[in-house]
């Protein structure tokens, strides 16, 4: 089944949704608009197409292998990585001084969706390598931003993160891995590190590993940890490759899915030391690990998005070919096409809804992101900054909570075909399943929305968007097609509903937090998917009053987005009561802390 | 991972939920008390535990394998079949006089959780084979039960059901496998049928298959199938194996889940013609096929209960071993387990309540199927069957769903552990999306639920369950710790929701259906899943009654079973809020309708 990026979805939520023109009047970002993004998406969407999609499937049927130390990727994913960095793909949203494109965060979003999209399992190289670029260019020296940066961004070499270990997992206090200093500046690090993405492989000529660890004298706990530059090959003077350093893979995982992915265990220190240089000031590395984590984080949650997406695709393409009964309502004697059957249109327009909203929310975050980083007064910078970073975690938990029941109603939409692997649904609905674990799972993610980003500044910035979404509901209502539009009236009623919803689980942690830490943190995944589901919710009730607006000159495009927020009106935003009502009745910790420890 | 069968919480179901005292004044029952369910699960459980629960993974590392039309069951599959059969298991529901036990539904069917727990693909085989069996003893003639029943009840042969072909999936219309008579009486078939469960396979003598086909004068449609007894060595008078039948194996399929469990492409007739016989009247396969079914149906949603229970102990037990990261209320200075964790616990506390709560619902409607064909009095028989037919696809549909939330939640809870293969939680997650997808998806299921079960009768049967949970809610609130537990007055609360929830929805089905059946059809799943969500609940709040009574007996127990149902109310009743507008909001099917096929 092959992909077709959805470039007008996309350019819708760039353009109309994210609102790229305001952006260009930032200083660098005179080229962003709309008919720059159009062009960008164009040729990525080439590549993506045909180079990387069509080996998704090749991926998990013939995994990257392992042999004596040595991880053969699946035949095709070197060439066409090469493809990938060739076209400059890695390089976009990096400085144009180290050899990047300087786009803005909203233009390599919607190209992280089509690679992720395209191909899960190799999108995930360029997505650490990524954290290894904006690690190095946030706190690396200019000896080593010189020497290594340019490399990543051609993609000559890749980079990894190096945190897990097998005791330290969510919990990176625990790291036991040492690095001990060398008369040289240098240091040689001994440990083990697991779960470590493309941490071996034949796709690039050099590994820029980053390595968590401790140095003799660090005080225990998080606060101990540096981090370390672990290259796979030794790097000379003039940047040629030198000796191999002593760090090794010593066997890849047998995972549910992306297997074409190697996930790594890295043996550092076995052969006398494995050199490694401090990145940045020592017992600093969590702090800078967490810039590399947040924009990973924001990059897992287009994966969400992305294999949503490509689920959906295939689920469509085999609703429209399988015939199969006749409609419920007898408009036909005929088998139909099952896409003509009511609750498989459910389930579709389930899918569609979720990805929509969920791509429509992470790139209005991509805008904050860049209004953050490049808007002259410094308030409004901070203001981006504090929304960009509330949403962080919502993109990332609640995208891909909401993959898993994307790709499950995929493999539901085949009926038995589903379950076969042959057909390609299995693959989404496995391959998906990593999204809500790494890089900190849902969990992780709830607890810093709750205690960073609700909590900390007393439900500020909930507010701001809380009034934001109050404006679109008084847009709204103002509207002249309110009262002829069933889905304005849908939309209105279940928005409103869902406003108060998060309103009042924003006050509850708020108002609990300090005082009953068990109840909040045991309501925080549902605090987070009731944000998801409203927020998202609010991008496409936009995006309904943006058609409505629009519908004359592309009825076909703005009607389908009308019907699309008026499915996730009535199917979707529902949600919220539920989920309000759960986070209400945990007060203290009773029902879903009933059950006590030795009662499981 | 080992498997306990939760021995005393199913003796609760059987005992106070299901009331088997009750059942053992009926004609052929006086032996169905409390002591011997006690001492027939304690037997079961041994072999389950001991035998069957091992060879589960190495089902998945080693499946089923086909070589030139010879299918090799996993090493020790054939072996634990034996000790299966020779324990008399394949028998438990089933008539003595043909070797079986005779034990009621209410029996046999923890037996059936215990074996699809400890191995669903292995537990597959038997459940076709009582579908082949139910099938003879309802429609098959004296010979047929005389000369099959007995062989397939010692477990000597086993059974399949032959419905599907590959342009004839849900739409049994669509069969096209032909039956030309021949002129002693018999049959011969060709065709192709795939998706056989244990199809082909090494572990019995000889294989029944159940076979739909059309004879040349059969009617268009579902009208014009007939039912077949289609022998893979065909039977001599004495009961002998004689000749190898013309019914092959021509591949398996490569699936996501039950991997041991052969699914077989069978050809009928490529060399002559396979030789079958016709069971019961021409023309009247589907009903009878339906009667197997509907055992297969109820079946399957025990197997939703059953791998659910397997996850959450396998979770349980991670998450008691696994220390991470300290407690979120400061009250402990050092890493605990995670199932100290408030999310972890929210978690585990949704797995194990929804595993109970499907449990208790489909124990109930097992007992109901018992009264339906034991009861003296026809008026009863006839109330108790209207019942466990309106619970089936309940039973089926929810219950399987159910299962795909709890096994995933079981991945979740192992954070990255669970995407790799050896932890072994993804086979359950893997496995368990086949449930709600055979004999049946979901949406039929619900077209089942609202059609035959809910509009036909106007919402009759519907209503007794609506009023017992309203006796129910009486109780609770009149009961002595109503004023003192939270856990009465959240449950009262949210049931109470739940039950008005449910009654809302029964009315829309039944006021729209005719006028307006694409929105009805669109909320089926809705509906579906609203009333197992509340039925479910409803039974959690018979067992806080009844736990909150018997509390001195063995506190630690029924303590728990209090937070389970105080759990349930609060984090799962809310969801019928949701499911409630979803399903009121389809009017006119808008909404959930609203994008039109060419939209997609």
């Amino acid at each position: 089944m092959s992909y077709v990026a959805p470039l007008k979805d996309m350019l819708f939520a760039i353009t109309e949704l994210a609102g790229i023109d305001r952006l260009s009047g930032l200083p660098g970002c005179e080229d962003a608009t709309s008919d720059t993004a159009r062009a960008v998406l164009e040729e990525a969407a080439r590549l993506h197409e045909d180079v990387l999609a069509p080996l998704n499937i090749d991926g998990d049927r013939n995994p990257s292998a392992w042999q004596d130390g040595v991880v053969t990727a699946t035949p095709g994913f070197k060439d066409a990585f090469r493809q990938f960095a060739e076209g400059g793909w890695q390089g976009l949203q990096h400085p144009s001084g180290y050899g990047g494109q300087d786009l803005p965060k909203l233009l390599s979003t919607p190209c992280i969706e089509m690679l992720n999209a395209a191909n899960l399992s190799l999108g995930l190289c360029p997505l650490l390598t990524d954290g290894a670029i904006e690690a190095l260019l946030t706190a690396g020296s200019e000896e080593q931003k010189q020497r290594y940066v340019p490399k990543l961004i051609s993609g000559e070499w890749t980079g990894t993160m190096n945190l897990t270990e097998p005791q330290a997992g969510s919990d990176l206090a625990l790291v036991r891995t040492r690095a001990e200093p060398q008369a040289d500046g240098s240091f040689k690090l001994f440990g083990t590190k697991i779960f470590i993405t493309w941490g071996e492989h034949d796709m690039a000529t050099n590994i820029a590993h980053l390595v968590l660890a401790r140095t003799p004298s660090a005080p225990e706990g998080v606060k101990g940890i540096s981090l370390f530059l672990v290259p796979k090959f030794l790097v000379n003077e003039d940047g040629s490759l030198g000796e191999r350093n002593d760090v090794h893979c010593v066997s890849i995982e047998h995972k549910l899915g992306i297997k074409a992915s190697p996930t790594a265990v890295l043996q550092f220190g076995d052969h006398g030391g494995a050199i490694g240089y401090l990145v940045g000031e020592e017992n600093h590395g969590l702090e800078y690990m967490f810039i590399m984590m947040n924009a990973a984080r924001f990059a897992v949650g287009v994966q969400g998005v992305a294999i949503s997406d490509r689920a959906y695709q295939h689920a469509v393409a085999y609703a429209k070919e399988r015939v199969q009964s006749r409609p419920v309502n007898g408009s036909a004697k005929q088998s139909v096409a099952i896409i003509q059957h009511p609750d498989v249109r459910r389930m579709l327009s389930t899918m569609r809804a979720l990805t929509e909203g969920a791509r429509a929310l992470a790139y209005v975050a991509a805008s904050h992101c860049d209004f953050a980083h490049r808007h002259p007064d410094e308030a409004t910078r901070a203001r981006h900054q504090a929304i960009y970073e509330y949403l962080v975690p919502i993109v990332k938990g609640w995208s891909t909570e909401m993959s898993l029941e994307v790709t499950s109603l995929g493999v539901q939409v085949h009926g038995g075909m589903g379950f076969i692997e042959e057909t390609g649904a299995a693959q989404y609905y496995r391959d998906a399943r990593i999204l809500p674990i790494y890089e900190g799972t849902t969990a992780i993610q709830a607890n810093d929305l709750v205690g960073r980003k609700t909590a900390r500044d007393g439900g500020e910035v909930a507010a701001l968007l809380l009034a934001q979404i109050d404006a679109t509901l008084a847009e709204i209502e103002a509207h002249a097609s309110y009262r002829s539009s069933a889905a304005f009236q849908a939309m209105y009623r279940h928005l409103s509903s869902g406003r108060d919803a998060l309103n009042s689980a924003v006050r509850f942690v708020v108002e609990h937090v300090r005082r009953d830490p068990n109840a909040v943190f045991a309501g925080s995944v549902h605090y987070l998917t009731l944000a998801g589901i409203v927020l998202a919710g609010w991008q496409l009730a936009r995006s309904l009053v943006l058609a409505a607006d629009k519908r004359d000159e592309d009825l076909a495009f703005y009607d389908a987005k009308i019907a699309t927020a008026h499915s996730y009106a009535t199917q979707l935003l529902p949600r919220a009561l539920a989920l309000e009502a759960s986070i209400r009745d945990a007060r203290d910790g009773e029902g879903v802390l009933a059950l006590r420890e030795d009662q499981f």
